[in-house]
């Protein structure tokens, strides 16, 4: 158990000493690429034209090149572009198409892995539930009700303390959506072991799991989190620890490519989950990623058509019975095209009335989500067998509603002219018979005893107006919201999405029921209204979610309603509180970073907020301050200043990277006196993968060094690892603008530099956390008044 | 002819004078809404805090607010966000509250105008389009083909004579296709008079005229166009010179609320052009915007769902027949929907050749609309009448293609189970008859001698295996690949989409027709990814285009197919050139900044390429300084240098720009001595929408001004125009990070700072011509080589 559980939950909002910020892609340590050609190419590249740093008196194009940063912010860009450069040699040009050849066949990778992932937790959802329901379903028909409840309940149990239990055990990250988490990394902040390997085998057998024990959970906050693990696993090529690390990736160990690698991760999740590509590359756009790329657009749609492309070849395989009990379903979903919509006035108020439950309901479930976590966390961090025992009450509850409450509702009729059977008896389809005689059917238990696939399905089916009684729909919804609500936080992966569709289309078709004879839509259709509402109102996503749900039913003109339904139920929520995965971050106490600055920030600068005593180094530093003032202080990054006799007066070198000293002191480039050197010299035995950005918590640590105490007192020169060209603002800069900047460009440092001269040529050094409410209240305290403001946005 | 002609191109790269940058939104002008606080509320917000300007040496409370700038960047946020803010006052909650109320409003209107637009647009064509087929196939049945011929051709001419005299004379900007102008505008280019109430008008009834005249030629770009201007007038506040002025607008005088406009505009021409609205948001965020924010998608998605209600509305009014001949079509353009699409692995291989056909043909495409406009450009500059003669030749042309190229094929004999009329007479339909006698119809007339959206019609459709010979097909594809060439760059408003759809699904059909044996796709499904590919190929968009081609045929299940088959086609094509759009805006001469930084910029350092000497103002200035240096240069943005006694050493205040400086010199707020007034004073007199954004050529300028000689030697404090926070980069930063810095954060200015004490407190402004490699390399020579390089890119 040294892996910190998801649900330690901490209230005081603080941040989490075990998540670090990743490195930014712009002002990062992705030295790789870049120090390569320092190591080799140096000669050719910078030879005519070094020379000592000159002032800008000389002409422009005298000191051209005489500035090359070693370490550059955009080897990314750098790395592609540079093969048009004609003085690169043909090794270099290799590697680049290497490189370039690596980003799309990861790329398919990612897409591959993830939509098998996704077909094989698909099939084994189908085959273990559909064995279950058909194991209860026989007892059933043979009226041995409590035999066939102590069937059903024992095998939910089972289930559920398996996936509990691997969860507790084995990888506690793994519990819950884990759509927060990546949009957490995605953001810049690397939280402890949310994306290592333990935790994706977990989360796959966690989530198959979970969802064969009849939870009301869904399989796609999961496969996101799924598909970010693949993609993370591949960029840092391989496991070390389970010796599964390839040289050939070695280009990836650098932030900006993993992000990368990541986004393109969870929107292949999403398209594997919904079998939705489009859906799936504006998720990541528009709920996962901070920042985006033209090019990533590109990149991610690709991913999701290869699992497209895996899935469809995959369910044809399938197609034949060939994979058990899974098989009968296409690349739709929940395809309900057959229906025409044709609408009209009436159906546009349903419409309004539909968003603002929505709007209502969703607000409320997020709410309601947010004390149960909290609740919940009281549990879970008394260790793993209270976490198997919550899971376990929580499953009973379930088993009891499932096939306690389909008891409440009466036999129905079978209709005559039923295009489909009925009653089926078994695992899928419409129309169960439950307890009924032959020719009649349980409504109820056409939602409950059911896979929450096959609920929905049904929900949204046409041609069954009159299925469902109305008090049918009332006590399922009841029983979806309320158990939904206090599913989401035990310890087995679950996602949200499906629950919320759920509940939402059981409203969805309780509306349309009412509006019957008003409506020429079908039930079925204000069911998928209603799911599009419950969604707008707890996730708050807008043109993702409509393209999901497209893509779910396959029902184009109802588009422009999905739009209508889903802007109305956010616009109404939005007014409340938080979409859920924002909720889950806050409460998680990860340090996610909005796009906009708070309010207050305008009426502060950056100098207002740089707090603690700046630490920083010489360009030529005695070895033993750099150790002492590594172990003193926990910050990743130290801004290093010439002072004379290195420089005429004192300025700012640049910024050195904690990775990269704990590198460069590995290497022992010590001198007896303070002198610069050549960086060939320097970064002589040096591989370029060495800067590379190794797995969270695998890097080299201070503690791996031995340095003696006669070392201690040498000097190293630290000229070719710093990063020349850090970006600054002035101490009397907006902070809400510095804000945008550190944001904008996915800075994890920044420099504030002095106005006025006669002073240290730096201030201080604005970090992640710097911008962070709470930090900022601190500091001073009379914003406290208006904390409350500093919460909500708009 | 005031108006530069959209046609002359300047070849030299250089810079259009008369294109100049937008404000950015992060460094801008919008002073609206924070001077409006300065003005009124400053006392509350700012006096218990206000004192001089101390360094940082006391506490970190105690200079809270000192220095609250009063032009910040962050209007836009600060505007949503101060909503919270408990000592705002009511008057100013209520300006809050109208601005968001305004801003979905404005969303609503744009919405809604476009699809009025739209809906014109089309129901327009098609009145005029089938009323000329009518009359010619009436003339065709009864043989008297020669007049028909004339007839034909000469409507076409009178058509295309009439669009082309409106464009040529009226608005010169509404030729051509006008993506290009507003992808440049949402870059930060704001060229003269592209986004004009009289280019809007032209576009509109040039773009009609234009697709009646039976050019092949699309109104997709136009489209576009037209919704921007549209968002650009409600933006602007209406147009003053045509006496529509709304006062309610003036808060979104500035450029971030008018470049987020302008994006939701884009989306809806997308929208209303193709019924596509996920498709809309998808090409705004693809390929027209620069810029993009999540809540923007959120308000473009509701301007295009807006769009399609109206559009589905007035389908809805018009299927009684009340729209004249137009009413027959649904929602969905071109629908393949009821095909049943199974693939298998010979398709797959049938899409690896459409894509590297769609690649190749694409790139050759871009390649000599490139030459054409080139040679057009001749032409066109020499004035109206060449225009319109130009587009008569092209016209004449194009009849006699559409006319004559139907006689080389044969008379087939109807398909004996024709779902559809065969043949057709008249205006729209499949299997047309032209000149065959009946029972029998002419494939090749089927395709030309119809409207283009009917002729991709009929190339879609499913059902019809035979029914286009192979030769037929490939004299089609000649014909439309050619005309579509030569006919981009006439004087006329011309969408490049259709075009593009047409030349690609006849390839696409022929490939389908020759695979037809071993493939289980039919072939209309093969012209859908033919259009697919030759987009890819020549657009270089994948996910919008994938979306718009979904939502124009409604076939979910080929949605993998397309993306593969654009895909391969993109990435063959890249490799060729560049896209036909961002061509075009080279051609221009816009200043257009990429996203990434070329190469050779990781090189320089931002000191190398500022240029020129720096003109500088002191924050409280003698008025005949600045006049002088407002007339000698054409610079929008000034350095402000505080100088003893003003400050204690010289340190640089802030930036201040040309319209605020023009403004404040208007008030003559002007003092004997050079005295720091307080901003009360300076800024009373003065509403805060003096200082908004007016449209382009229209604000205040220096001739305005009318200032004596006496009070020439007066002295005007500019502190409270200023604005304080300007983004700074050191000289010696990284040329590469700081074009990074510029561009992702939209500024217009970027100041540069010394590294080194003693020196003035500024070295120069960086602005986005510094960014140009034209720029650059005329400053550093020795990069000349490298040109080759520095146009292409990954």
């Amino acid at each position: 158990m040294e892996t910190p559980s998801n649900h330690h939950y901490r209230w005081d909002g603080g941040n989490d000493a075990r998540a670090t910020d990743i490195e930014s892609s712009v002002d990062g340590s992705s030295v790789a690429m870049s120090l390569d050609r320092n190591g080799s190419d140096l000669s050719e590249l910078r030879e005519p034209l070094v020379r000592k740093r000159t002032m800008n008196t000389t002409s422009q194009i005298a000191i051209i090149g005489a500035n090359v940063c070693p370490i550059e912010s955009l080897d990314y860009e750098i790395v592609e572009n540079d093969m048009f450069k004609q003085d690169w040699r043909s090794r270099q040009k290799n590697q680049i198409y290497q490189y370039v050849f690596l980003k799309w066949f990861l790329a398919l990778l990612i897409g591959l892995m993830t939509g098998l992932v996704g077909f094989f937790n698909n099939m084994a959802v189908e085959n273990i539930a559909g064995f279950k329901l058909l194991l209860t379903s026989d007892l059933m028909l043979k009226h041995r009700y409590i035999l066939a409840f102590f069937t059903y309940a024992g095998c939910n149990m089972v289930l559920a303390a398996a996936a509990a239990a691997i969860c507790a055990y084995i990888a506690p990250a793994a519990a819950g959506s884990g759509i927060p988490e990546v949009k957490a990394y995605l953001n810049g902040v690397d939280a402890y072991s949310i994306l290592a390997p333990s935790t994706l085998l977990v989360k796959i057998f966690g989530s198959i799991l979970g969802v064969s024990a009849g939870f009301v959970l869904g399989k796609e906050g999961p496969m996101v989190h799924t598909g970010a693990c693949i993609a993370n696993l591949l960029g840092q090529g391989g496991s070390r620890k389970y010796h599964l690390t390839w040289r050939g990736l070695r280009y990836f160990k650098n932030d900006r490519d993993r992000r990368d690698l990541i986004t393109c991760g969870s929107a292949a999740g999403v398209a594997a989950a919904f079998r939705a590509p489009v859906g799936g590359v504006l998720f990541a756009l528009e709920e996962a990623a901070s920042w985006w790329r033209s090019a990533l657009l590109w990149r991610t749609f690709f991913t999701t058509a290869v699992v497209a492309v895996v899935l469809r070849g995959l369910i044809e395989f399938c197609r034949s019975g060939k994979c058990g009990l899974f098989g009968k379903g296409g690349l739709i979903m929940f395809d309900v095209s057959e229906s025409v919509a044709s609408y009209s006035t009436p159906d546009l108020i349903a419409i309004l009335v539909l968003g603002v439950i929505g709007g209502v309901f969703g607000s409320l479930f997020n709410f309601l989500v947010d004390k149960v976590l909290r609740t919940y966390s009281i549990i879970n961090e008394r260790g793993a067998p209270f976490k198997i025992l919550l899971t376990i009450i929580i499953s009973l509850l379930t088993s009891c509603c499932s096939f306690g409450l389909p008891w409440l509702a009466h036999c129905t009729k079978c209709p005559e002219n039923s295009v489909e059977q009925c009653p089926t008896v078994g695992r899928s389809g419409n129309y169960k018979n439950f307890q009924c005689p032959p020719g009649y059917y349980n409504g109820l238990a056409s939602l409950f005893f059911n896979t929450n696939d096959d609920a929905i399905r049904n929900l949204f089916s046409a041609g069954t107006q009159n299925e469902f009684h109305m008090s049918s729909l009332f006590i399922f919804f009841t029983a979806i919201y309320f158990l939904g609500i206090i599913t989401y936080g035990i310890a087995v992966p679950s996602g949200l999405f499906i629950p919320v569709i759920l509940a939402g289309a059981t409203y969805g078709r309780i509306v349309g029921t009412i509006l019957g004879s008003i409506t020429d839509l079908h039930p079925g259709l204000f069911a998928l209204l209603g799911a599009a509402s419950f969604l707008g109102g707890t996730m708050r996503m807008t043109v993702s979610v409509c393209v999901i749900l497209l893509e779910l039913t396959n029902d184009l003109l109802m588009l422009p309603l999905v739009m209508l339904v889903l802007l109305i139920s956010k616009t109404i929520a939005d007014s409340f509180n938080k979409g859920v995965y924002d909720q889950i971050v806050i409460m998680k106490g990860l340090p996610y970073m909005e796009a906009h600055a708070e309010p207050y920030m305008r009426n502060l600068v950056a100098g207002d907020v740089v707090s603690g005593p700046l630490i920083s180094f010489s360009g030529v530093e005695r070895v033993g301050n750099i150790v002492h003032a590594l172990r003193l202080t926990g910050h990743n990054g130290f801004p290093v200043v010439d002072e004379p006799p290195l420089s005429d007066s004192p300025e700012l070198v640049g910024l050195v990277l904690r990775s990269h000293l704990l590198v460069l002191l590995n290497g022992k480039k010590f001198t007896k006196d303070r002198v610069r050197l050549p960086p060939q010299k320097v970064l002589a035995g040096f591989s370029p993968s060495d800067f590379g950005k190794s797995g969270l918590g695998k890097g080299l640590k201070l503690e791996d060094l031995e340095i003696t105490d006669e070392e201690m007192e040498m000097y190293v020169d630290m000229h070719s690892i710093v990063n020349t060209s850090p970006y600054t603002v002035v101490e009397t800069m907006s902070l809400a603008k510095a804000q945008v900047l550190f944001r904008a460009l996915g800075l994890r440092h920044l420099c504030v530099v002095p106005k006025t001269p006669g002073r240290p040529p730096i201030v201080g050094i604005l970090t992640r956390h710097d911008f962070m409410p709470e930090h900022i209240i601190g500091l001073l305290p009379h914003l406290k008044a208006s904390k409350k403001a500093v919460s909500m946005t708009m």
